[in-house]
């Protein structure tokens, strides 16, 4: 095993977390005291409760016959010791039960881990779009 | 000394480049494979000449009366071996040759650095504000 797999499993495991809409599955990737820097709405969110609320919050924003498919692109990994990083493009793509698209949207996500107890959890998450300086709006296509 | 502080001075480096408008010294703060995910305008900005070209264009659209300050605030650093990560809140405040302030905007800075023949260099930078949800604008102050 090389040294990024244990980050790319937590990538993958925030992928599956996500579309089975489990929130316990994906708190238990964040750190009790992970700072999140989110695309939308507030500047930060403190805290496991608080980012935890804001995941239960998004999962049940969707409708029932609805998932959210997760993809990777470009990502890029680094460790040294305990501590490591993972930066790449993601795309959420919101569809039916019969796998139908219905939206889908573009992000960045830069992330750093930190290894507590054997186990890599995230402590910092930064996920943004660019903004188109004329309008001030996000762009959520790359 | 302590491991944060290359780090902080790194920061502190950024701060008198973007005041001075050094291009030369804004760059020598990155590495040549420097990965930007920038506030505005482009999903990215690969390599060194990419990312100096921006600085240039920003530093080149300020009044030549004009200056930027720049503070950070809930700046937090770890280091491990040859890998390092800063995030912080930045206020950006555009102030004439008098001091009178313009303009300022708020980001979010979240930063990767590695230890390369001696020298911390950045090689990955990711500046977001948040996203208004309902009106898809970018909300510039905290």
């Amino acid at each position: 095993m090389t040294a990024e797999q244990p980050i790319l499993q937590v990538l993958d495991r925030y992928r599956c977390a996500v579309t089975a809409k489990d929130v316990d599955a994906f708190a238990a990737l964040y750190d009790d005291e992970v700072l999140v820097f989110d695309l939308w709405g507030r500047w930060c969110h403190r805290g496991l409760a608080d980012w935890r609320a804001t995941a239960a919050e998004w999962f049940g924003s969707l409708a029932d016959d609805e998932r959210v498919l997760v993809e990777f692109s470009d990502t890029h990994v680094a460790v040294a010791h305990d501590l490591a990083i993972a930066h790449a493009f993601v795309t959420y793509r919101a569809v039916s039960a019969n796998g139908t698209d219905r939206r889908s949207l573009d992000n960045r996500m830069s992330a750093t881990l930190r290894l507590k107890s054997g186990r890599w959890k995230i402590v910092h998450e930064h996920t943004s779009a660019p903004v188109d300086a004329a309008s001030s709006k996000v762009q959520l296509k790359r």
